[in-house]
């Protein structure tokens, strides 16, 4: 693995890709089909397989092994770790769907949707499990697989705390811009940060330049969820994979909403306050009056600055790491790849 | 703690029981309390403060202590691990109350009904999680820690397993003994060995020393769970703590029904089969019409031969464990009385 991270550095992304989609992507899914053969009872663990096995953006396992080898740490060791936080990622995306009522995700019908709530419970927690039973196949030093079993386990109950903010705002008549950020920090950015943080331990990183990954991470996520709030409302829908305008459907407070609410004048914030107050009726008409406000109030280049302050952060962050700057190449790239996912 | 138990085995059970009290149940409730002072969001922790104060029986930390204190073992190292098992097991109480809709549990509202059910899978999830995370803060060997580690995460597997399982018999037509011995095993049975192999890993003991503890858990879960089986039909009220005839009202496939249906003739079979495959309307006549039947066919003293043949397996692998035969008798008193709830 080392040999080709160094031959990568000379083709920079392009050739990455190729070398994360053999040793990463289709490794994972190897991986997954090994450690789920012959698991019974087939109701507990079909439901797992099939969720592990929609192979989405694998961006967390990705980030571990980007941490690593920027590091110069073990690849395979990276896979176990990668592993663990793809499994607490879709255990996360198993239950919070059966508490959106989220029939479909990745355009398949949801667990609970296609078992039923009982089994999306029972196989989001044994999912979970099985995550944390990744980091202790680890072949390394105890005190290593401690550390990372420490982030994980916090990093998987700030996850808990983001989700349940994020239902509390459904009914919190006020919700304001620095608690949208405490959630989505939580619910988004921490994940982003264990993984960067336990690819640093994993590699031997010291502790200031395992802080250093971790910030890297919060301020990626931070960028990552805002530029998602963008996307859902600008966003051509091929590109981003989602419905355009379904946080608006589903009345959630964004951070575009809350930035509007904020500037709106007294009649705009009335419109927005009791479009958001109630179920969606005729959709289109509801979308294109928000649009015009976000519009008039210039709320998207805004928030395309927070994004980009975000990720200035991030890399103000990678430049302090101490490590060959050749060697930041490749997870530099991915970083100005994820929040700029339209182009 | 070393001191008070050589002293406790002069005067066995009483004293040791005012021991258990101070040591295990009141530290237990003060060391919840403190690692959930001041967490939030509070819709997060109220849940699981309001489910670990409501003591129970406090089984499983038990036999971690009394397997600590028979092998000689660290008392506040073993308090880490019972408080793991404890959350562990109060964690599947919180998700198997959602999915078997039950709105009571130890005569209060169960966390679903309180509040949620999306705040009862999240707040049984990071409950799971902390749970995990208890054994994170143990002071041992590093090794101890990830040994212990393994033996939980298997254990909460099988027990989701195992109530998987359980959800399937009842859309099953025929369950057969062995499949529910081995449902029982997973739900009930496992949790109850891994305390007790966790305790020997954690006091230093050997791998057949492990087993032995190992399989005294599965076969004192395996007789606790036929016991609770009888219990259901045969207690009176107050000493079982459970509505009489609730597995017969919820059509639960018991050992006591599975071995009637083997052993009955075809009209009972057609009699019992028939009520077990509707809705309890007249529950009266129905716990009367099972209980005669399992009279008929004695039933009770059956389980009652397979609930001594279990914990004589049991006390048989208590007798095997290397360690002086004095340091066993508190745990004998506690198998003895455990399976006896009604005297």
């Amino acid at each position: 693995m080392h040999a080709q991270l160094s031959r990568c550095q000379y083709k920079p992304f392009l050739y990455f890709c190729r070398i994360q989609k053999r040793r990463t992507v289709n490794t994972l899914e190897q991986e997954f089909q090994q450690i789920l053969a012959h698991k019974q009872p087939d109701n507990l663990y079909q439901p797992i397989f099939y969720t592990l096995m929609q192979s989405g953006k694998r961006l967390r396992p990705k980030l571990v092994h980007l941490a690593v080898e920027m590091l110069g740490g073990d690849a395979d060791e990276a896979q176990k770790v990668a592993m663990a936080f793809e499994m607490l990622h879709n255990f996360t995306l198993i239950h919070d769907d059966i508490m959106d009522v989220a029939p479909i995700r990745r355009g398949k019908d949801t667990v609970y949707k296609k078992w039923n709530s009982n089994i999306a419970i029972l196989s989001g927690d044994a999912l979970a499990i099985m995550a944390f039973q990744q980091l202790l196949r680890l072949n390394c030093d105890k005190q290593v697989i401690i550390d990372i079993a420490k982030v994980f386990s916090q990093t998987s109950l700030e996850i808990c705390e983001g989700q349940q903010y994020d239902l509390d705002f459904e009914t919190q008549q006020v919700v304001t811009i620095d608690e949208y950020l405490n959630m989505i920090c939580k619910k988004t950015a921490v994940m982003f940060a264990g993984c960067m943080k336990s690819g640093a331990i994993l590699a031997g990183a010291d502790e200031q330049n395992q802080q250093y990954l971790y910030n890297m991470g919060i301020n990626l996520g931070i960028a990552f969820q805002l530029a998602d709030d963008v996307l859902d409302v600008y966003a051509s829908t091929p590109a981003f994979g989602k419905t355009i305008g379904g946080d608006i459907r589903d009345n959630k407070k964004t951070y575009l909403y809350l930035m509007a609410l904020q500037q709106a004048n007294p009649e705009q914030k009335i419109t927005l306050e009791d479009l958001f107050a109630r179920p969606t009726t005729d959709f289109e008409q509801k979308y294109k009056i928000v649009r015009g406000i976000y519009d008039d109030l210039n709320i998207k280049s805004q928030t395309d600055e927070q994004v980009r302050k975000y990720v200035n952060l991030c890399l103000q962050d990678l430049d302090k790491i101490q490590v060959a700057e050749e060697r930041k190449t490749t997870i530099k790239e991915l970083i100005l790849k994820l929040i700029d996912r339209e182009k």
